[in-house]
């Protein structure tokens, strides 16, 4: 820290992103990547924009907010176009948070809450999940604060249903509620269709997961028109070439193949199941997940251990070393070989 | 607006980019882009980096940050890389600037340092450039502020040499100075050796302009370590995977081929005196400019006219409608083609 440094954010404590090691090919599974590459129309695109990389993309981002929103749906001034679903997650903090709004999420989820909240020096609080992981809904009804909530969460990779998040959208009249929808298509169910009937709702998603375009970094919004230019306000105030040409030609081709995307939602959730019942034949146990990553533990090893275990055979999972979360690890689910590396891994550690 | 909307935001005026209209074909000289294509090299990564889009990219940007040190003479971590040079500024003004380290910049500047005071409700004071547009340097000694200064300026292309800003960075020891060098490379000197020097020193640029980049959205910023790590933080506790894929290959092979960036820069630097001595044949006042644009006006001819009527006749440049500036355009250098379409239309507007 430099003596210059805003005495505001000298406490202030970054979000850790998963490792990406360099010193050898993993089996990697720790950042909930896919294990498919996005689709060739999507390569092909991004290859036919490279040729006019001079120019400025389109700040609107039209085209690509026409095609998500008749996917969704919507219309295309309830969408809102962001470098990776974190941008809107922080421009939703900025917005809608403030000492008169604080902030309310489960103590375990997405670990860039806290720090969105330290950040902007937003109040917060942060009630417990339940004994078996999942989200005390009850905590959230009339709450009087702005909702952020994972869901599938993270790491837990539990949902909760539409009907649900519903009644905590419907008590909190008065405050914004985000359902951050990072998982959802892995098995969970979108309330993307809620935001034509509630005001205060907005659901964010990204093309990383499911979309295998980690790597481009695109992520969207979705609520009222009014919610979204609160929005635009901020992009406009912080960021208006936010989605560059590459990111938006390859995310309007990754759209055009929507049937690939689904196809390799399946392949995933088939090879969850597989690793899920694998492991419980193992004697784990498992999480029953929403999402593209299993959390699971092991009476008989450590969390911890197993984590740095499977890394010295190459396999890397992603451990939080926190009092309820240690005994876990989270799987990230790949391809049916890197599940298979992944399992083989596991049982030769089990027999050491 | 909602009526969610935090009310620190509700007075807030996003920045305006450049106007991109898609009625039709322009000869766009609006927006300070490259009239060159990035380097093949450059195409050639990003194609290869969309095969692997389904992976994260490297949060640290290690291997652009090491190249780009290597060619401008420093060290890795004297580096941050950032989406397009906008989110460095952004990062230094919430990082340097507060209520106790107010911020100074020219009335006449680039229009973004004024819309990120106030999005952080940072207070500010904007010295008037002098009477021929130049800044006028003894505001900013010893002035006991966070000073942001674009050098090149813009929309004027004037620039001041080295030896004004070290004085500047000199005389400010317990402040931060911002050098915004975005259009550096068309004949300005650049203040990068000096971050040895002074750990107060800050220099941004962007690979939008001399590097035919625009679309692709990289920018960086060279600091003392120290003055890096404070922005690494806000970039970990905002975005770290701000940088993409696609814009990070992109980049290191734009960087491979140094020699057509520096030969693009010349032939801008042609064209623009060039395009100076022809308008000032016709009766212009033109600032000289050390940038990709000129800044002119006519005795003759109102600017928003001279505007308006370019476009209407398929030629687009940049007016600023406010007192000092509305008598003139800004016009970007783009190839001999383009400079010759314009001065064919300035030409005919002048006979109407």
């Amino acid at each position: 820290m430099s003596r210059f440094f805003s005495e505001k954010f000298c406490q202030l404590t970054p979000y850790t992103p998963g490792e990406q090691p360099q010193d050898k090919q993993y089996v990697k599974l720790n950042t909930n990547e896919s294990p498919f590459p996005p689709s060739e129309k999507a390569q092909k695109a991004a290859t036919e924009a490279a040729a006019q990389l001079q120019l400025y993309p389109d700040p609107t981002c039209k085209q690509l907010r026409e095609q998500l929103a008749a996917l969704y749906g919507v219309e295309a001034d309830e969408v809102i176009l962001v470098n990776g679903s974190d941008e809107v997650l922080n421009f939703a903090f900025m917005a809608f948070c403030d000492d008169t709004h604080p902030a309310i999420f489960p103590d375990i989820t997405y670990g860039f809450y806290k720090v969105f909240a330290d950040l902007y020096r937003i109040p917060y609080t942060t009630p417990p999940l339940r004994e078996d992981f999942t989200v005390d809904t009850a905590k959230y009804m009339a709450c009087g604060k702005t909702v952020f909530l994972a869901n599938p969460n993270a790491p837990t990779g539990l949902a909760l249903s539409v009907a649900e998040i519903e009644k905590i959208v419907a008590s909190n009249p008065d405050n914004v509620v985000v359902i951050d929808e990072a998982y959802v298509d892995f098995g969970g169910e979108s309330c993307v269709p809620l935001i034509h009937k509630y005001d205060n709702l907005l659901v964010t998603g990204t093309f990383s997961k499911s979309r295998s375009m980690a790597g481009a970094r695109l992520g969207f919004g979705f609520a009222s028109k009014a919610l979204i230019q609160d929005l635009e306000t901020l992009r406009y105030s912080t960021n208006p070439y936010n989605v560059n040409r590459l990111t938006m030609a390859a995310g309007l081709g990754q759209l055009a193949d929507e049937e690939a995307t689904r196809r390799n939602c399946r392949t995933v959730m088939e090879n969850r199941a597989y690793t899920a019942e694998k492991l419980e034949e193992m004697g784990f146990v498992v999480l029953p997940s929403a999402a593209n990553f299993l959390f699971a533990t092991h009476p008989a090893v450590d969390g911890g251990a197993l984590y740095q275990k499977l890394k010295e055979r190459g396999v890397l999972v992603r451990h939080f070393d926190t009092p309820r979360l240690s005994p876990y690890n989270r799987i990230t689910i790949g391809s049916r070989e890197q599940m298979d590396a992944l399992l083989t891994a596991v049982k030769a550690i089990l027999e050491e």
